[in-house]
């Protein structure tokens, strides 16, 4: 029983080699696999159950269309595929310069393929699109603790409603998925750019410095009020860096919420109260916002753990016609980090050890894995009984596994109901 | 209520332009997607109900790895990401050729980056590793019906375990999942390189050649006998060819197992009977195989739905040592355009619709959306109510939604309780 009929002797086992993942990038072991995998189910399902619908873009795009200034910052991290056979030795002769030797990236974000998406799609999808996109993006960061090279996003959009009911749907649905993943402290920050821009216009700062003032403010959480006062006076000169001063200062503690946001707070805060916060002070980095703003927060992380905001300028970019959209994002790599793996990942599962190598035993066992998977158990792996069980169980262990039973005759004589499962350890 | 305070006018709306995703790639929809989804997590779950364990590598390994000898044709396909940065710079500066320009690829299949993950993470994993890993594979073929840029693996492995035990559990709960996916009618053929191996040196081809007489007995299909013996004349003359003629014409009907195979077959079709078929003139493509290799089919599909074999000597090669190895893939793509449209991707789902624009009924309806939830409901749409309130119900018909309600202040003084949902159409 059991032949090795194929177990050849290895040709090559002088050559032991570098065997990292490449630099940035991750190899996911069985238990934080599946602690990933049902924590993005959740938060799927509750995009679901919301109305939302799944769908799927390819990784790669383009070039063109992910460095066409929709991406912002991101676009100058695009992994660049190359071209391939005659158009790549038509660029190389060219000498035309690296650019001309790429014809694909690999996406950066999921918001430009989406709107790539919808301009493709639009006649098969419904008037008002509520789309749920969950997948690995990738950019050439400089490696470092919590950046990675790929990585999961994991948003919803609304595309085609211009009212506030879209923005009423993401921040409900994203807080329901929040609280399903054991993050119910999560709380969102709130802004209006259009009220932003009256903000600063009223520092002084005319509209084509705008977007330079933004990127200033942008930064209050790391320069403080007086270093935001400073780099604002570098730009703007000394009114509009007191007058910024005091605006800054004045901002203390619960806010009143202004008239433009007032229905939202009140409709998310009936079924979620306490959850928004109103921020005149919020930017969010990229350009092409263009009306409520959010960024999600989390007492257990320094940073945001996801973000979002309307952008109705971008999707009619591809189509031609004008085009509203909102999305929100949560930032899957730091929520998943704060969930609690007591409660995710546990993996359960019972290991049957064959007592012997018998065929009977085997086809024995096998019949009894086929009984316990039809009864419900989640997991039933079949291990040969080694020289020292006890190592065996501990790895078991390790994996996640929380039972074992012995097979022999008498077990399979007795059936699913007759087995003894003990615990490990 | 439902302002559109940040809905300006577009800034590029004359912009119309090609909007498809790249050649060879694909986008899917929302019912497509859910059907892929189902089918996916159906096998998934199949595969960890028999104690496998999902894990996941990057999308991108180092080129040199994927190009070293063990991806076999597909290496020639894999797509080659570009150095950034200095490197590039000083890639094109030595101007020494293309392949100097690109230091990442990415994966064609899940079987080297596989071998490159255990070599990396062996210390954690379990002694016989039994590995799950979905995911999308990346190739540069010419895009022709049926064949993409971007598709998905669906892989199981066992990597070190040289017994049969490890086919065994392969071959059942492959066919598990596949019966799981309602593709019950699925077979597998059988064979063994050392079998394959034995009949072509009876052939009269020396062991140099036998490779070379594999890659024409692997066209069978296509050529038929007469045109393998005519590709082996060619080869290896017409003393060789005839040997294989009257080789391949004494091969009918139902063959004896020969006893390298028996107890495969034995225990495999005591849980499912007839489902293997031993067929001595299957090869499959890949040089790495040694020992048992298997091949799955559907009545339903002109070629084959999956397959794979035993691989011992490959994994040792990063590792410096000897490690057994087994896998075996299904073809997802091939599966999941078998599969039953009726039976998965069959979407439920209610819509509720708004009578009116009035935060109450607003509010009142995210109250009946959360209860709805809570009570087992698969998925329940906010629709706010359009001029014509057929075309929303046919577009939501078309995505899979059954019923709907209308919401109002009965309604939602009703509650759950008294809601009336009608079906739509």
């Amino acid at each position: 029983m059991f032949p090795a009929l194929g177990y050849g002797v290895c040709q090559n086992c002088t050559m032991a080699k570098d065997v990292n993942p490449p630099r940035g990038n991750r190899d996911f072991l069985p238990l934080e696999k599946r602690k990933r995998e049902q924590v993005l189910g959740v938060i799927v399902d509750t995009y679901r159950a919301h109305g939302f619908q799944q769908i799927e873009a390819p990784v790669m795009e383009d070039l063109a269309r992910l460095t066409s200034g929709q991406g912002g910052d991101n676009e100058k991290l695009a992994f660049r595929v190359m071209k391939r056979g005659e158009e790549l030795d038509r660029a190389l002769a060219a000498e035309a310069g690296a650019d001309n030797l790429a014809d694909l990236g690999l996406r950066y974000d999921l918001t430009v393929p989406l709107t790539r998406f919808y301009a493709t799609n639009r006649a098969k999808l419904p008037n008002v699109f509520k789309a749920i996109q969950t997948g690995p993006v990738f950019r050439a960061e400089r490696p470092q603790k919590g950046r990675y090279r790929q990585f999961v996003q994991c948003d919803i959009d609304i595309i085609g409603d211009a009212t506030e009911l879209a923005e009423v749907e993401l921040l409900n649905a994203s807080l329901d998925a929040l609280a399903a993943i054991g993050l119910a402290d999560a709380t969102i920050r709130v802004n209006h750019r259009v009220l932003l821009s009256a903000n600063i216009a009223a520092l002084g700062v005319g509209e084509g410095d705008a977007a330079s003032a933004m990127i200033t403010i942008d930064k209050l959480d790391k320069l403080g009020v007086d270093g935001v006062a400073t780099e604002m006076e570098g730009k703007f000169g000394a009114e509009v860096a007191a007058k910024a001063k005091a605006w800054l200062e004045s901002i203390a503690g619960e806010l009143a919420v202004p008239a433009e946001l007032a229905s939202l707070f009140a409709i998310v805060g009936a079924r979620h109260p306490g959850k928004l916060r109103f921020d005149p002070t919020l930017v969010r980095g990229m350009g092409y916002y263009t009306g409520q703003i959010f960024e999600i927060e989390h007492p257990g992380s320094g940073s945001s753990i996801g973000g979002g905001g309307r952008y109705d300028g971008m999707v009619g970019r591809w189509l031609g016609q004008d085009v509203p959209a909102v999305g929100i994002s949560i930032g899957f790599e730091r929520a998943v980090d704060l969930v609690d793996d007591t409660v995710f990942g546990a993996a359960g599962g019972l290991v049957l050890v064959l007592a012997d190598d018998s065929v009977d035993v085997l086809a024995g066992a096998l019949g009894l894995q086929a009984e316990l998977i039809a009864a419900g158990e989640e997991s039933v792996r079949i291990e040969r009984r080694p020289k020292k069980l006890n190592l065996l169980l501990e790895s078991m262990a390790e994996q996640g596994f929380g039972r074992f039973a012995m097979v022999d005759a008498a077990a399979i004589a007795g059936g699913v109901a007759g087995l003894v499962a003990k615990e490990i350890g």
